[in-house]
């Protein structure tokens, strides 16, 4: 850690236990917002439940939410919104993406992916469902103190960091480049779209949180989110290289199996762990101005580059 | 017609005529909403174009949008932004209805489905951008008098009518009751999700465009909206019976070819027609108190019951 604020405090709690609160906290939102599986024709709600809930899940978007609250100051309890909504288009995109028309994946998080446990058709639909569900949740009619116009910002944030211009863009644009070769500028435009927008939406929601957001402290989490938001994926290609399966949950090397363009492909593993390292680095700058209540977003990024799963 | 309002006024614009007014309309709105298809790396854009603009369409859904504007006086510039967003929910649907997976469907009005066009990855990821565009439209930022809270309810109706209490609910039962024998009620609950949530959405949200809508013309609509949403499915349902695949653009007899259940196949065809014309007079009923504004409203209904495609 090279931040000052971090070093003049007592010890911040320890991130594992921070991530652990805001994993909690979630699930007990999810579990709040997602549909009721007791209709018992209803097996729509019993696969979303499986893939949301059954699973586990590091819940690593709502952690960006959370900590981007806290650093702003935002309002706490309309903090759950945003990081149920964010996780929400997270789990949906993986059920789409495990299909067989797309990655084709029979394990996630180590259990039959959505298609396997139910049925493909159920997947799609469990995904649509989803997609919509978390709209629905930032037009929660709750007793916040956030403005209708600021929601309308939130969904738009949201809407398009998952549409063609953001997650299902960059997952179009990932589909088409396997067995190709990208330059490095063109797999960070990729992941800018298919990873780096909803990462970027999950910081900002955090922060609108935060009525009177000022302009500087925006555009500096701005910075902040698109440094992690590379981080994060160059530390995946990394760990799709030297993990095994059983930690990682999917088939270890199976990047490099379908000749999907990755970091470690194109600049080497070690340039790949100094990149990584570098964006951390950047992110913490980006934070200069803010006091120990970004601590948890320092964290985080720190805990971005370490992560081994 | 059995509506005084009607009678007594000078003749009205044939419905045709309108019905292709409002066609143009939501074509050149859905032209300015689609994402642009030049990059030419992204397939993604032309695969949306293709099923939204390229087959057409009835535009059924839009046509409610603005015919319901009409009727309460709402702010006709307005209109665009949900009208777009109905269809797009509505393409959205057909796109995932046709995939292998679901409805396994060739033929979309007389062209190849989404998935024959392109591929099932891209049909799938078209959707997914669909959904999620649907929404954005609604946030859009245009200089029109519709308040911040008033869109954050057309996004929870919209939201609400697409997710798993609606469309994508109703999709998953109707796939569930496949070679099973419902009942008349059950039949009618899943329709209610699978097509009237939507249905009733264009209604309501064209209607929400007027600012000061009084409390009984918003509940008025609401029962015109079921009414048609229940005669829209019956005819429906007819026409796979009676139409051939010219008209239809889909092979016809493919309900009944997958087992699925229909009104024809568990009330007849007479009382299938029956039913609907019955549903035809109700929704006028519920427009009694509204004047030659709803004129449009009243002939769709009318349209809906005599269309043969």
């Amino acid at each position: 850690m090279t931040n000052k604020a971090v070093l003049s405090k007592p010890a911040p709690m320890p991130f594992a236990s921070k991530l652990k609160q805001y994993q909690q906290r979630v699930d007990s939102a999810l579990d709040y917002f997602l549909p009721a599986d007791d209709p018992p024709e209803h097996q729509l709600a019993e696969s979303i439940r499986y893939a949301v809930i059954g699973g586990g899940g590091k819940r690593i978007r709502p952690a960006m939410v959370y900590a981007a609250g806290e650093a702003v100051g935002a309002d706490d309890r309309a903090l759950d919104l945003p990081a149920c909504a964010v996780e929400m288009i997270h789990a949906y995109s993986l059920i789409h993406d495990d299909l067989p028309a797309m990655d084709d994946d029979d394990l996630r998080r180590g259990r039959p992916t959505v298609h396997k446990a139910f049925d493909e058709a159920t997947a799609i639909l469990a995904g649509d469902a989803l997609q919509a569900l978390a709209y629905e949740i930032l037009t929660e009619n709750a007793e916040l103190n956030i403005s209708a116009e600021h929601r309308i910002e939130m969904l738009r944030l949201l809407t398009i960091a998952s549409g063609a211009n953001g997650m299902a863009g960059g997952q179009a644009v990932d589909l088409a480049s396997v067995g190709k070769k990208l330059t490095l500028e063109q797999l960070e435009t990729m992941h800018q779209l298919k990873t780096g927008a909803l990462i970027r939406a999950s910081i900002m929601l955090g922060a609108m949180c935060q009525p009177e957001l000022a302009g500087e402290q925006q555009q500096a989490l701005d910075g902040y989110a698109r440094c992690i938001g590379l981080s994060f994926q160059i530390q995946d290609d990394i760990l799709d290289v030297v993990s095994d399966t059983e930690t990682l949950g999917k088939p270890q090397g199976s990047d490099a199996e379908q000749s999907k363009p990755t970091y470690p492909a194109i600049i080497g593993l070690d340039a790949s762990r100094k990149l990584a390292l570098e964006q951390h680095e950047a992110a913490l700058e980006h934070l200069a101005g803010f006091d120990s209540r970004a601590d948890s977003l320092r964290q985080l990024s720190a805990y971005i580059v370490e992560r081994d799963f």
